[in-house]
């Protein structure tokens, strides 16, 4: 006998990954709309979403900042960032523990920018006294890049203690905070950032196309003649911006609708401290919920955001993620793989259109998963 | 007395551009739905519009060619071409004769390679016997670059010619085709094109996001070891699409689902032959319409394209663009200003969703809209 044929289900399945997130109907819905990017009505919204995305990170008009949207994935925020912002002779130090901080590694070696790496394991935050001891003896490093939130483990890296370090050097201050901004409060003048890095698709629950780079704009406009590409020359897109109020080159008009949307509703909810709360919120059901069935967390409590958490594997040869995987997506439930090497985990985020429920959703549809595969659990 | 409040109109302005366009109800709505940028649902769906895009283009599996989408606009894919095939001691010969050409030359200029331009005025198509002579002299030109429908004018340039010196020269050719792939027809080995680049908003009838590099399989992996960037790597692209089925950066999901609509509803219309037909129909009816009022167009008709038309001003001081632009757009048509600076023009396209009674309609609303501003026109 066959299994029935399955029609199209009712809803999209839920999306527990670091992103393209769920988002909301209302999010979706505002990209019915064929809109005009020479357009004035256009123009409107991309000044306002420029200027809302600056009162996000609580940017007033003394702190000079600016808020520059680039076409494209985050990823091409942060290169952008150093293709625009690094001169010929300057150096970047890296602080890295996961894929993100070894991805600047890579774009710094394209461009051929020299360059160095702080390591720590993936399971450990960065080392901001590391980064002194470094800055103190090498003169020659000019800027400093971190990641936030690493969402390749989903740890939490101590931003604030290395923009002290930073400043305290007088280095700038690159950080790629693609998963958390919008949900992690960011203090850009006490944690010393000069340029941050985020996407349309993370916290503030657009959906994916494009990418926001906020930074101070003298330290940008500083940086004229030191471009490498056309496309993600920032200084250029900001003087496209402040002289026609449009984009250089094609923006994704849908995904911008949609973003003047999300940031709407990031507002009604109470901005960045209300939305973190929920996520917060989500995370502490899941955790609950996995230790109850006996999962395992990869990071330590006081190192682990509310983002994204990585799980141990089960011990018991039974669990087969891939079986996992399909079985939880067939009940309307898309998790993540893991992304390091060296250990068997898988991810589940909790950022997104997602309520307690919709943990609690999960988590029981794990447990019934695990019934099915026969996998044995260690009971907490 | 103050003007009635306006509330929202009913349905979308009609966008006479170069793009971004109009599109159908179900391209918009295929974007109502949030897909898992890992999952294996939504990695078969980036596969089949791979494969159907090299169907669009009439290749099959003798001719060895990819085709690559890269997040951003068309100008990222262009540039990607450049930044990833370029080598060291590489030099392009640009043919150029519009603010596309330009581009190219200033990617080339930011990247640091070398590169040198045949420019042709902006109302004559680029000249192959001028290329033919060059690659004659210099054999250090190692790649040439053209656009194939320059939108500045709307002038359509002679590939086929322009790729037989090339490959008579046996340099490699990449075309610019970001207005023309999918509504002119295009033949990759005849007209001896290596790398082609268009956009998911343009005559397939997507939305902004993403554009596509159509090239030669074996002379994409030739250029290993050349990338000057990692967003913009495009053979790293194409080897995480051969690895994985996935974008290895976040893909614009939703555009992504809108594409996979329009490339269906490409298909249904008779593909690159049945849409073609349309445009040229609309373009004929906008003639004839535009003439009959006493516009003047820019180009002759021999150069000129169906997919944007350049028109001269009135001769008459009443007719200030902007108030004939904003009391279109009014009415519900937005058309879009001139690009060169010599010779006051704006421009009419007539891709995208638009039909014959569109065409007409706009054409309906210029005349009422010149009586409005009192602009006298010299009769046909």
């Amino acid at each position: 006998m066959h299994a029935p044929i399955q029609p199209p289900p009712a809803r999209d399945k839920l999306l527990f990954t670091p992103g393209p997130l769920t988002t909301s109907a209302a999010v979706k819905q505002a990209m019915l709309h064929d809109a005009g990017s020479w357009h004035f009505d256009f123009n409107a919204k991309v000044r306002w979403i420029r200027e809302q995305l600056l009162r996000v990170a609580r940017l007033g008009e003394a702190d000079a900042c600016e808020a520059v949207l680039l076409q494209g994935s985050g990823t091409y925020g942060v290169e952008a960032v150093f293709s625009t912002c690094i001169p010929a002779q300057g150096k970047v130090a890296v602080l890295t523990n996961g894929a993100y901080g070894e991805r600047m590694l890579a774009m710094l070696q394209a461009a051929r920018i020299e360059h160095l790496a702080l390591r720590t394991p993936e399971n450990t935050p960065v080392d901001p006294m590391a980064l002194d001891q470094l800055l103190a003896a090498d003169r020659g490093v000019t800027h400093v890049a971190a990641v936030h939130c690493e969402t390749t483990t989903g740890v939490l890296n101590p931003v604030a203690a290395i923009g002290a370090v930073a400043r305290k050097h007088l280095r700038i201050f690159i950080v790629d905070a693609m998963s958390s901004f919008g949900a992690i409060p960011i203090d850009f003048q006490k944690m010393g950032i000069d340029f941050l890095i985020s996407s349309s698709n993370k916290c503030i629950e657009g959906v994916p196309g494009f990418c926001v780079v906020l930074c101070r704009r003298a330290l940008l406009f500083a940086c004229e003649g030191r471009a490498r590409t056309v496309s993600l020359d920032l200084l250029g897109q900001l003087k496209g911006f402040e002289k026609s109020g449009q984009f250089r080159f094609t923006p994704p008009t849908h995904v911008l609708l949609a973003f003047e949307q999300a940031l709407k509703e990031l507002e009604q909810e109470g901005g960045v401290t209300g939305r973190g709360r929920r996520y917060q919120h989500n995370h502490e059901v899941l955790m609950t919920g996995m230790r109850r069935l006996g999962f395992k967390p990869y990071l330590a409590p006081e190192h682990q955001s509310y983002i994204i958490t990585s799980f141990h594997y089960p011990d018991d040869p039974r669990f087969i993620f891939e079986r996992f995987y399909r079985s939880l997506s067939d009940k309307g439930f898309i998790i993540y793989p893991g992304k390091i090497s060296q250990v068997d985990l898988f991810r589940i985020g909790s950022i997104g259109r997602l309520t307690e429920g919709d943990m609690q959703s999960l988590v029981g549809a794990i447990e019934l998963t695990l019934e099915e595969l026969g996998v044995r659990m260690p009971r907490a």
